[in-house]
């Protein structure tokens, strides 16, 4: 039998788009003479559709969608993610069901029996797990169908009491499906590899799996559907960061027509530029939005955003406003100038100096001479947001966040200020990887002038300030952090790791008492494995570190 | 035997104030002759821990608490909550557990089973649920002890598959004991007497119930722990909005030596104010705060939040900034004047127009005379923002956000300028209520302005600009909007209930398209049984009724 994988960017609650897209990709299947075409979890409506789910309309518009779909369904069998009710009193009231149609009418449902409920995810807030565990068949194969974490429970320390395999095992299936969707972070595709061979592995069973490609604002899909034969080798991976279709023949044994091939993973930095121009581009293409606006400084993170701005969106759609203060140096100024001029974006140079005389003036008699301190610093760097958000007001452009992963941790940035935006790009990218990401950018010819690459980081919001005379260097600050929020060690491993004690008790200080600025801030691109934001809970009156 | 209940105001992760506060409590209860004393879920580390409870340091903190706690449980029993780590390898690393402390030794421990995940609540995040259930024996007394959500799946709808009481009463107990973490809403006071009754009733048990008081960040506990008979009657209900401890007697069989007592609710507006106080006083004393600053525009909003800041924190703690623009009225200005008056706290004014001016004409090259619109608005907003927050940069004053949750609702406020703050005190107060809490403010004296009350809402953005302009009056938005957000009602069924087709669908679509501002906003107090924050979790990038 011919099996497809439709890999597919879905638009959260877009029910026409994803319909329609969904129907032409099983035209597409049975022009090419698939028996079976396989759909990614949640795919009518999109994931992660959050609180929308307790929205009973929602749920009629996924069972509409269902049902347009099924239509389409003749003369081929269609697995597809969809919510749907329970009809049990006791338990919540929806299940994560994967939908098995044939000839116009759905013959089965298989239930979601693992929910993450980690990190980013909130899947147990909406969902029962399954209790049931069977087999689905198509054309006489029987085929173990799961959902994404239900092939997961493999680690040392499993976060379930089950594994549905081990249930579904025992009716002797021939082939694995799983229908998936699965946030990338730069780390997540070699586990995901390794988890998926594993299975096969245990099970002596081939697998078909497919996920969902694009960004929903801040969670990042990156693709990379696979088949892997009973031995757990590779035998196809579909694309990253891209939509995708392939169709795979079974012989009810074997994945047929596929020699192994050797896995091959994109470099991080190579995975989180496509990641973080995937984000850009579906931000603005999802919203509705083509245009964005960004301060640039000279300096090195907002001279990365606009580049991968530029790329995403086109450079004509990209506009970058510069606005020195008093304190901004000569070179600032020339080396963003180079910097639009490689790329070609429009740019506005709107010095800061007259808002900023007006407020010093206005908060005169309040503040009686008392010294110029962080105050006077924030005043500037709002002032660069009233006149960016002018421009997005004025003009529709959306303003794109340029802070960086290592600031958003420590609180070394203004709140309504450098740190507004509708889109943080670069804060899940601590500042060490920001300049790898730089070289990366510049690797055919140089668009990132050297000059912002090299010369040392400064907020310029006082004369001759420098990142270091506040923070350690970046190399030191990154590892330490590194420690702390990806692996959530404790200020006695990491000093027992080396770093200086009163740096440790400092930074991570620093890190807790920021949480009132980062609750404020824009949704962040997730490239890590922990990144700030829904996938970080943090109370913000604590007292843990503080 | 002689029962205390400590209904104690925790602070999350302050180890040393929570273990200090509760070894006091144990010395008070042993003297005045308790045989047992009971403490709230997670008292020890304070409720909700949020992702603290991911660090193992943090687990080690807790059970170093507890082992303190236990060196003060000689001659006393002692029920408390805490997080246990699970020595299974299958299944969450952590339990929600009540630890028993017996002669200076923990003797058993009852793990939570029914783990709420909705609205606020991310419990399955962090724990495994309870399997085992069995009854605890103090001197001779069986107890079904549980925690909070385990007495609470009491519904025609329930939400899980068991009910911890079904197994515990197999064992007869004589007595139930819950320790509790339960939110407060203006609604829930009365579902939690009636479900804690109807337990009593269907096991024909007594019940002692304790749970926490005080805000942690938004989520406010209102205390209100309570003893109940067997027949569901209560006897003895302590403080809402303060600690309270109290002393039961419990010969076997019942609760002795009171007599059945009406329940006597507050009414919601007066909740909603004891509820905001506390949330005030609660987010200064715990971030070791003591000042507040503010802007005071002349209108409801501001002039509420005014007057509960002075309530909460004293008036000479407040500080309100006046700020007109040139198309703010001189009504403005005499209405806020008067009620710092009636307040006796601080206050500056200071004219907007310098820095506006500015903004203006260092745009005017880019904005070349386009017309005067939202943007213009939004710069007089955010230069406000900018002044305000300066007094906070310079004198360490909080700033106190003054939107209502009616606004917040349809996006009707400045991101960076009004919608600013650390922490929103009225963002789940509609406007309506917001009249209604200043009627009760001066339920004794005029303390916020007649004027202030009476007159047509407006933000005096432009000239003669009225709420009414852009939004249907608030009687009609409001009762709208509670369908929506608190009811979750479909645009079908809302129109289906008299309110004009085309309102509804505009109401809808600004709810859902102003989710980017929201996401940006201060932390929300709050009072209703649904919050905008973090029990309402939304996708910015959607298509859903937008």
């Amino acid at each position: 039998m011919k099996i497809a994988l439709a890999q597919l960017n879905y638009h959260i609650g877009n029910f026409e788009a994803n319909t329609n897209k969904i129907i032409s990709m099983i035209n597409k299947a049975k022009a090419e003479g698939a028996d079976l075409i396989a759909f990614a979890e949640l795919a009518v409506c999109g994931y992660p559709p959050r609180d929308f789910l307790e929205f009973s309309e929602f749920i009629d518009l996924c069972e509409e969608s269902i049902a347009k779909i099924a239509e389409a369904c003749s003369g081929i069998v269609c697995v597809i993610g969809a919510p749907t009710r329970n009809e049990q009193i006791e338990g919540k009231d929806l299940f994560n069901s994967a939908y098995v149609i044939e000839d116009g009418k759905v013959t089965s449902r298989v239930n979601k029996a693992l929910l993450p409920n980690y990190d980013v995810f909130d899947e147990y807030r909406y969902f029962e797990p399954g209790l049931v565990f069977k087999c689905i068949e198509v054309k006489g194969v029987r085929i173990a169908l799961t959902i994404c974490e239900d092939l997961w429970n493999m680690k040392d320390n499993p976060l379930y009491l089950i594994s549905p395999m081990d249930e579904l095992i025992k009716e002797k299936p021939a082939l694995m499906l799983n229908i998936a969707a699965s946030p990338f972070s730069y780390v997540h595709d070699d586990d995901r590899v390794m988890v998926l061979s594993e299975n096969c592995k245990k099970y002596d069973l081939p697998l078909l799996y497919v996920n969902q490609v694009g960004a929903q604002t801040e969670i990042i899909f990156d693709g990379g559907s696979f088949a892997f034969n009973k031995q757990g080798e590779l035998l196809h991976q579909m694309k990253y960061f891209e939509e995708d279709f392939h169709v795979f023949e079974f012989d009810g044994q074997e994945i047929q027509g596929l020699e192994p091939v050797t896995y091959l993973p994109m470099s991080d930095i190579e995975q989180i530029h496509q990641g973080l121009l995937l984000g850009i581009k579906d931000y603005f293409h999802k919203s509705e939005f083509s245009k964005a606006v960004l301060g640039l400084s000279g300096g090195i993170d907002s001279a990365v955003v606009c580049a991968l701005a530029a790329e995403a969106l086109g450079p004509e759609n990209v506009m970058a406003v510069l606005m020195p203060s008093k304190y901004s140096t000569d070179h600032s100024v020339s080396d963003a100038i180079d910097l639009v001029n490689n790329l070609g974006c429009q740019h506005y140079t709107i010095a800061i100096k007259d808002a900023a005389d007006a407020f010093e003036g206005m908060l005169e008699p309040a503040f009686k001479g008392l010294p110029f301190n962080t105050t006077e610093e924030n005043i500037q760097a709002r002032c660069r947001a009233i006149v960016v958000m002018a421009f997005s007001n004025k003009f529709g452009y959306i303003l794109l966040n340029t802070s960086n992963k290592s600031e958003c941790a420590v609180g070394y940035g203004t709140l309504y200020g450098d740190m507004a935006g509708a889109i943080s790009v670069l804060g899940d990218v601590y500042k060490t990887q920001v300049y790898q990401l730089a070289e990366h950018i510049n690797r055919d010819r140089e668009i990132i002038p050297r000059n912002s690459i090299v010369k040392p980081p400064s907020a310029e919001l006082r004369p001759g300030q420098k990142d270091s005379d506040s923070l350690p260097d970046y190399d030191t600050l990154d590892a330490l952090l590194y420690q702390y929020i990806e692996l959530k060690k404790s200020s006695k491993e990491i000093i027992a790791q080396g770093f200086d004690e009163e740096l440790v008790r400092k930074t991570l200080k620093m890190v807790n008492m920021a949480e009132f600025k980062r609750y404020q801030t824009a949704p962040i691109l997730r490239v890590s494995p922990k990144a700030f934001g829904m996938g970080r809970r943090m109370p913000l009156v604590g007292k843990y570190l503080s």
